[in-house]
């Protein structure tokens, strides 16, 4: 989700080159560093201590593959070297102590912000997920189990409601992985529906870093992996917001 | 919308394939025909008397950008042969009186389905689109302003909503140009975010048709074209549904 708020400086950032010179890429500085350790990402990624709600929990609306696979992997947090990532209900929630480079800040009078996928609160009815990631092999792990809201064909998900899961899930991990933060590129090939209420398991690595960009691939399995719900891959530009300075 | 309920036909025919021998085209019908004029089609998506609710209304939450272009294209269907598409809850409306083939239907006890794009029912919180289609010129425009719960970065659209937005009217337009129905492949390229409560205008082309498949493509930007936002293209299967027999 802290990816996101990077876009926001890299597209902006495009944008008002773009409005110059037609150009593909944002203008970066060519002095900005790229030094944060994935450590130290994923430490500020997941607090210890917060009182916002963390919506990547268990609850009564889970399928049975999606709470068993969930419990595996919280196995693995604890001597596999696995990251859950807690999610919250806005990125404006995740950047806190980040700086936006300025006028990144949209003007707004609107206060019930949402990110869109946790668009909808009623617990199944529309996407509940949870990812893990783990830092040494940059790769992430996203259990998702689309509810009634996000229909497409009747019983089944919607192709654009999978397209944003990946979309999603790719961002967290080119952030933690590499501090990923513009999506230049989303490609995906479908395969098969998905049911509503199933477990899909998307599989995200990281497959290479050149150029200040994250090259990444995603298949989208069902839980024995018999059935492909969908191949794709993303490209990421790395761009770094700073600390915000103390009042 | 109909589009998708093709789709279940499609990847569920190609899942069984995928079982038996892994192929990435699902296993058509040599016979079926590909006979219905866009006339027609178009009649059957548009209803002239319904009970349904339709979504695509303007509502107090429009920009201005939106409420006016959309009296421009209301125009433009007097005149220039464009036509509004209706937009309903579900798909399952949609397809009344289409046949689904044979194991195609999801068993469920859920009773209130949605489709993903119209998946929040606040007004101006979510998705609030309209899309016109042109079956001469086999083109789409749609209008689409995303809610502040479609959020990414801090007051901006996710990537994942936009993506969701063009796999939408892509749908649309593939299946009424030519019984498009199945997506095969989605690639966007994002340049700029959209900012929440502001008009982004997609335009959506078929570029041609060949081997049963419909090659599109779509520009999405602000309505003065002055900010590009993202290109994409789809590609998409041809199939076709019958007609319910009577009982």
């Amino acid at each position: 989700m802290m990816r996101r708020s990077f876009q926001v400086a890299a597209r902006l950032g495009h944008h008002r080159a773009l409005l110059r010179t037609p150009c593909i890429l944002p203008r970066l500085d060519p002095a900005a560093a790229f030094g944060s350790s994935t450590d130290s990402l994923v430490s500020r990624f997941c607090p210890v201590k917060t009182d916002l709600k963390d919506y990547a929990l268990p609850n009564a609306s889970w399928c049975p593959d999606m709470l068993s696979l969930y419990q595996e992997f919280l196995e693995k947090t604890k001597s596999d070297g696995w990251v859950k990532l807690p999610s919250f209900k806005s990125n404006r929630d995740h950047i806190q102590g980040l700086k936006l480079p300025s006028g990144l800040v949209a003007a707004s009078d609107k206060s019930d912000w949402r990110i869109f996928t946790r668009c909808i609160q009623v617990e199944g009815q529309g996407y509940e997920y949870v990812i893990f990631f783990h830092p040494f092999k940059k790769k992430s792990v996203c259990l998702f189990q689309p509810g009634p809201y996000l229909e497409g064909p009747p019983g089944f998900a919607h192709g654009g409601s999978l397209a944003a899961m990946m979309d999603e899930t790719f961002s967290k991990t080119a952030y933690l992985a590499g501090e990923g933060l513009f999506t230049l590129n989303l490609n995906i090939r479908f395969k098969n529906l998905i049911p509503v209420g199933s477990l899909a398991v998307l599989n995200v690595q990281v497959e290479k870093v050149e150029d200040r960009k994250l090259y990444m691939s995603c298949i989208t399995q069902s839980r024995d992996q018999e059935t492909v719900y969908a191949k794709s891959s993303g490209v990421f530009l790395q761009w770094q917001l700073e600390e915000e300075s103390s009042p």
